[in-house]
């Protein structure tokens, strides 16, 4: 399970993707696999969170990493480039990096 | 504490700002104010996370509401639509509705 809060020692990962409502699923499915295959495996990976878009054109990853390094590395890392070379060539992506500043609310 | 579950019954709002880095505090301050203040008290508020994005010219709210007509229902909302427009006039806003499809990892 994925928390977010200002406690947590995280890097996050907003990654917005826009893509043709034909490729939405296959996007979700490339990154899931992409996820499970490569992702999870790097040092300092914590969670990801894939997002359908109800506008069936955007995909969002909601992700953590242990730290700015550790993401660096992995897009340094020649699994995992190719895999988002995959998604690449169905989307438009902006991947931003974050630090979680306020919260209000939830369970 | 917000989580992030495909199990949970709710309409995501992910908005990425785009700002001059001058003003990415005040954008966050401005966001934690109409957080509390108007956003919290409108039905069907689950919860809300402010990031702030480490390139400096990036903010990203994290929204979760109980459902979709309760988010464009606040949309309406002449209160939120004046904090709304504060916003707008500090930043570019990309907002986008989402529910959560796949989740890896965690804590």
């Amino acid at each position: 399970m994925t928390y977010i809060s200002q406690d947590q020692d995280v890097t996050t990962l907003i990654n917005v993707f826009t893509v043709a409502p034909k490729n939405q699923q296959r996007l979700l499915d490339l990154l899931a696999e992409a996820t499970e295959s490569v992702m999870a495996r790097q040092p300092g990976f914590v969670s990801a969170n894939l997002h359908r878009g109800l506008d069936g054109t955007s995909v969002a990853n909601y992700a953590q990493w242990r730290s700015r390094e550790d993401f660096e590395a992995m897009l340094g890392n020649r699994e995992a480039q190719a895999h988002m070379g995959k998604a690449h060539e169905l989307a438009e992506v902006e991947p931003r990096l974050y630090e979680v500043a306020f919260s209000h609310g939830g369970d």
